[in-house]
């Protein structure tokens, strides 16, 4: 059984992965009230990790779609804080973009689109977010991008 | 016709400019119960962008004037999610605050006071925030400041 | 009189120092509804401050202790904005986590587990958050690691 956003996903050729569940004390979600507050994904996609560093051999490209497979990552947690059912989601409230830039790299926003223009395509008016985009000295395995999320759900 | 908060912004010889829309798939806020979520805000005023990196040739008084600018597009939003009346805020709750550093600069609070400053001096008690304050590596076309927050409206 | 996790804290040999008030316009945190958004409270412990840069000469564990010490801060917070009891603290929403990092740092999750790994040793399944954690070029002071946090109380 398919919902709403699933199926736009899949006419997207996106399949959401299982929400992975950190390796520590802590979780991929909290839930409080109608507020569902996702830790930081990184990109992690089915081929692995996306590694690199903006500015340092990276184009702006392989950026956005690495922040892509962050927003692919942060849906499928907040399907599973909606027990499976996506369409409970209501909109994505803010998006806090981590992306690993050399000092020099100023088009963190370009690589940020990867994740908005995604969700934007996925989710149409639910997708459209408040967002903060910066550039990080480093990130958890060298990876290119991480993204947190606030989604709110019914 | 100014209310109370863009009265006192005029004695501080402060006009807030139009809010700026983002050029993308996001919005400058979201506004989800009496919370609203304000996109970063970089330092660019009515002269330009304000660029450079703290503790790479840039003073803690520059830094700390684009901080305010960064502030003073904040509240540009928020009047924006309150339909043009500012006094409707009732508090600012967080700023997140980025600043651009060289990795030898520690006096990211010193900056981001420019902010805070402004905020108490044109809010008073409603300005006064929670608020974190770090040292990236780099920002969006090179700014000096981004700030981000939550702010609490009727 | 110790409350149920003042009681657990001191048998992890844990005191909660006093909450510090910041030495500038913004406050060390906001109550809104039933959240907590305390300000990003940085790594100094009893003995000053800790700091350090991971990845140049600070050791993981070093960085997890700073970590710890952050989280005792942050909690120290809590108490304050629940008028000295702790116990009115419902659950830890959110810690961002940020990370003194040099370029080929890559185990900022290892150095944030040190606030996770405390506060579920501490507060059981309501310390158990989403959380974000990145590296920065610097930070306040020159601290090893800086920690913003939302808290539900009732």
């Amino acid at each position: 059984m398919s919902g709403r956003y699933e199926a736009k996903l899949a006419e997207l050729g996106v399949t959401l992965p299982d929400a992975p569940a950190p390796a520590a004390n802590y979780v991929a979600f909290v839930k409080v009230g109608d507020l569902v507050h996702v830790s930081g994904q990184i990109s992690a996609g089915p081929d692995g990790l996306i590694k690199g560093r903006l500015g340092d051999g990276m184009s702006v490209e392989d950026g956005a779609e690495a922040a892509k497979v962050c927003a692919i990552n942060l849906l499928a947690q907040v399907k599973a804080a909606c027990e499976g059912d996506l369409d409970r989601l209501v909109r994505v409230v803010k998006l806090g973009g981590f992306v690993n830039s050399a000092p020099d790299f100023t088009d963190q926003p370009k690589v940020i689109n990867g994740a908005s223009d995604f969700l934007a395509a996925a989710l149409g008016d639910a997708g459209k977010h408040a967002r903060a985009a910066v550039g990080v000295a480093a990130l958890p395995l060298g990876v290119a991008v991480e993204i947190e999320g606030i989604f709110q759900v019914r």
